[in-house]
């Protein structure tokens, strides 16, 4: 019943569940100025990183959650030309915003520069896009750089982060929405990932009230299966100052120039289906 | 980074992942002349059925599953009244199938009366409905079953069972689909669960081949979360003789007189929808 050293399990004894994936190798293994991270080569899952002991992605399940924190949102959005990046230092989501011609600015602001260096050197395929014209990444606290913003210049915010325990836990407090909700402009929109609908509808609940109780008077949140994290089910929640964020530009994912392996406009509208079971939580 | 004995896994060498419940108690153990069954008491997901080391169902998250194996089909079909379910021992898709006033007769074929019984005792919630006077539960082999029923007799068999390993196996080939086809009405429709989107491509796709190659001419896999199964993330498919199962009685759903948890007429008709990435597996 047990598993061998030939397993990278993540458990929480307070959720009661544990998800392995079986190793041939660790190619990695680093103690930052911020972090653990480690990286190992899984038998049919490719590369795994690891942070804190926590599944931050795998190579062969990462396009689902990259695909659901970047596509939706900026198909929301009127006309999104300038996005930035809070976390998201695997340049994953950077990758998929870039897809995007409209898009004329994108700035990523991870606090620990080891998380890109890794990344490209085990998820190259993450990292095409890094020496883009239209990105800069920069190494960062994303708080102080969003407190220090420009208001009203951003179009986009996505925070692509882990989950609010340690380090990113202010990410998920109302202080660091009301500067989001500042440097937005008054169509900006906000999209954070909002852990499990399964496991997580306390966080939820209280992520989407501190929300709106800042200028964000509607939100909508997305459904995705994601294997590497707990229940294998995941969410985003997208925030909006003025009206429900719903995909406003339907005709362009239709004639979009890129190819997505779980996006599409259908796909779009029904992950935002709310099941009855959350009720009260994210409607 | 190992789990203790106080962790119950389900691990597969093949697929490279396990998944894991923390537990309390073992409550019930043994081996039938079918299949080995285990009872746990879990620390946070309920009480957990084992089947042959397989992970069948918790009390925490099996309403999803229930759900999307039955309320699907029920309102695909134009007048459901004379219902099949091959294997579904735990009765929890026969509660839900009666909770639709329409249907008439519910026969439920396992064929093990162990897996009923400890249903029974440990998860009570489920087989509130098992003495409804529209109930038949059998104790036989399905396939046989299904192959000395009235030819045109059946309006819709609802297959759950468990993985095509093992005895299960004949359930998912061409010949079971055909003693189906010839024993449903035209109009009759067959709901079988097929496993993960994510991990048993090959297995879905070999499934909707089989069915097409009999008088099945249409199919629709419906997706949806499921913590306890291998990557948290599941099927079931729909296949009908005439045209493609597609919700048909929306408005039915609006006033259905029972409660569900997961399913709406939105979520049914937002699971219907395919990602890109499983084109030339499910459509």
């Amino acid at each position: 019943m047990g598993l061998d050293k030939s397993w990278f399990t993540e458990a929480s004894d307070q959720s009661g569940l544990a998800f392995s994936l079986k190793i041939s190798d660790r190619l990695h293994h680093e103690q930052t100025a911020y972090q653990e991270i480690e990286i190992y080569q899984t038998t049919t899952f490719g590369k795994l990183m690891v942070i804190d002991g926590f599944i931050m992605l795998s190579s062969r399940d990462n396009f689902i959650y990259h695909e659901m924190m970047t596509h939706p949102v900026l198909y929301c959005h009127p006309d999104p030309k300038h996005v930035v990046i809070i976390g998201g230092g695997d340049c994953g989501s950077l990758q998929q915003v870039l897809l995007h011609s409209d898009v004329e600015t994108v700035i990523q602001i991870d606090i620990d520069q080891t998380v890109t260096e890794l990344s490209q050197r085990y998820f190259p395929e993450l990292c095409e896009s890094n020496h883009d014209p239209r990105a800069t990444l920069l190494f960062a606290n994303g708080i102080d750089w969003i407190r220090e913003a420009k208001a009203a210049s951003i179009d986009i915010i996505i925070v692509d982060s882990t989950d609010p325990i340690g380090p990113a836990t202010e990410l998920f407090e109302r202080e660091f929405y009301q500067l989001c909700e500042r440097a937005l402009r008054p169509q900006g929109l906000l999209v954070q990932q909002s852990e499990s609908p399964l496991l997580h509808q306390n966080i939820i609940k209280n992520m989407i009230k501190s929300m709106r109780s800042t200028g964000f008077s509607a939100s909508n949140t997305l459904h995705f299966p994601q294997c590497v994290y707990p229940s294998g089910w995941w969410s985003a929640t997208i925030a909006a100052k003025l009206e429900k964020p719903v995909l406003r530009r339907k005709q362009a994912v239709g004639i979009k120039k890129f190819d997505t392996k779980y996006y599409s406009a259908d796909i779009h509208e029904a992950a935002a289906v709310q099941m009855p079971f959350l009720k009260g939580v994210t409607y």
